[in-house]
């Protein structure tokens, strides 16, 4: 295995890698447009090359590794081997041609498993979740009560906004993005005149809410 | 009441409690759906044992305390009093159904008043409001007198937008949250070309004092 | 004078002028409705009794100064005479009585050179303008930038958007605050495929120079 | 060459450049409005004046310059003399003058050039870029992911929308800045219902890692 330590460490292996894991996205981006016939046939054989290449890149570093169990305790080797083996499905006849594709796209995600830099960019962020917790529960008890009141007092206005509690609490998130939300406020204000004071209140709580989720997270911040 | 103390205090009781909480919560959800009048039947049956369940459960906090009077000069166990009481109250017939359904959804605030987490989170965003009372009272002035200015001169082109200082004040906080601003300004710049300083110069104004209150914040919570 | 310095500081007196300050800013509201024949008698008579009284309370304050050229090197003070002097011009006749009421909307601005806190306020915020001013000018130069390149480009797509330079630096903040900007730029796309640079750099260089702006006054207000 | 230092560190002469700068400024503004053809020909010969002096007043600064070739070495310099050069390109005749125009609009950029304050707050600007690039590569992998689903699954619902990569990446960018968003996904809900997770993760995605931008920055800020 001390072959596989050598590969594993060579720069020019990792730059190689590297190169390998952009070609991928690249040519998922090439997938979007219409291309012809021949092209067709070359992104597909490019596509078999990059799994095979990415199925021998994995299994040197696992390889490579004195302990055959440790490898897997290890998250990003588990989400690479993970995205390659997901990959390699064949399902690439008729409707699930498309499913094919997609599994393909999350192949771009190896670049984060790659790049140290954006791995412990990525696992700091996950990091500052669970502090955020309490104010997420708030700010989802805030839209449940407003989404139920919502789709109690205008369900029969629009039930296409207020049908039923989920599409209430899209509604909801829509109208705390600001996107026409005016739109909604004067279509209900037609039946309820006061009914501004739902939406206000609504954007005055969330607003507030969200304010301290980002001062929360400035604080962390600072304090490390 | 030693036997109410152990009660209060033994934790598959408060776990029961927070489900009950959950279930009366998801219960207000699934009302919002169109179902089935057997299930219909189930929701009421339920809301009886979540009523009485409730009533059980404060009765049972107001038993364990010592001095009897106190219970009543805790914030929360007033809350949550409230709630139940209101909860109580036989609305269900006719035009009242939609009130008492209303009513029910306020249950789901229990879940702050029980978290003990959520209810240090509220005291602590509700004790940052007080700091920001003059900058709040500035911006009311700002928007007091563009509304003023704006029915003034605006209420023959729209007065659905600017009939009176009521609803200018609605549409000034349209256009503070930038819905649309522009169909307004244009509406008013075919009479009144120089218009857009109005709203230009608003946008300004209060951009400037929320940006300050946003500051505000951060540097009272950064002192402590 | 030693009468006038014991009525400026009365308790009574204060309580007095705050309320009068405020019922003029509640008759602006007002006068924003239709009112009756009799209510419309009752605001003119209100009026006159509050221009009265807010020269008498001025004229109390200067005659309570010992130095009487003093007076007027407070800013507050020349604020206060300029807006009482402004509101007793009478152009109740005819045309003018749009601007009479215009004219009257900034007593409200009394509320802020009264109560000390708000004049406190204003003057921190007014003093955090400078450090801003070179940034601001940064920011001028970009949106001058784009709007000559803009009216240059798109005024023969869109007239109204893109006429002249002053047009096209109005389309421009428009922009800056997302409102409708996509139909901005997909219809300078039909013509121009490419200009969807223009947008997104003009967003990217104004989101960024907005950005360091905030942070200058945070950094700025931490110093303190 | 000590009459060139004396001319260059000349308080008069510095004024006079920065009003030309701003001239020069003025005129890119009003030959976006439709002149008289005496207004026209007036411009032209302040154009030619304009060009003329800048090439003097570079000039001027090249030769005050003790050592010859370290002036190309200051960014600025060249900044200023490739700015010159290229408005001296004789472009007036037919098709070209509008790029002849659109070159003249860069020479506002001096602006920035001559003002020491401006040159080294848009240098403390760029420096606060690199440390930005991680944060910046993981949202680009974040919208290259959520463009390839994107022009993957709705392509045949509205290609103007979601017909490739490049068009997937500008509406995605319109859904982060919340511009008509909605539009865009209930267009997609019509033939796949659960497509809002699409937006509303990906809205969730984004506004996490801009938010890390921003405090990232701050922090930065602080630190120095
Ligand atoms: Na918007
Ligand atoms: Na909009």
């Amino acid at each position: 295995t001390n072959l596989f330590v050598k590969i594993r460490s060579n720069k020019l292996f990792e730059l190689f890698v590297i190169s390998v894991i952009i070609a991928s996205a690249l040519l998922v981006g090439v997938k979007t447009y219409d291309v012809s016939s021949t092209m067709h046939t070359i992104t597909n054989y490019l596509d078999i090359f990059i799994t095979t290449f990415f199925i021998c890149e994995i299994t040197i570093r696992w390889l490579a590794e004195p302990k055959k169990l440790d490898f897997f305790k290890d998250f990003w080797n588990v989400f690479d081997t993970i995205i390659v083996i997901v990959s390699l499905i064949p399902i690439e006849n008729g409707d699930m041609a498309l499913i094919a594709r997609l599994v393909r796209v999350f192949r771009v995600l190896r670049m984060i498993s790659f790049i140290p830099e954006l791995r412990i960019l990525l696992t700091s962020l996950i990091k500052a979740m669970p502090q955020l917790g309490y104010v997420m529960l708030l700010m989802f008890i805030i839209f449940y009560i407003y989404a139920a009141i919502g789709s109690t007092l205008f369900e029969d206005i629009n039930p296409e906004l207020w049908g039923d509690i989920t599409i209430s609490l899209l509604t909801l998130f829509r109208v705390m993005t600001f996107e026409d939300w005016t739109d909604v406020m004067y279509e209900t204000m037609t039946v309820y005149p006061l009914s501004w004071i739902f939406y206000l209140t609504f954007i005055f709580f969330t607003a507030f809410a969200f304010l301290n989720m980002v001062i929360g997270i400035v604080v962390n911040v600072m304090e490390e």
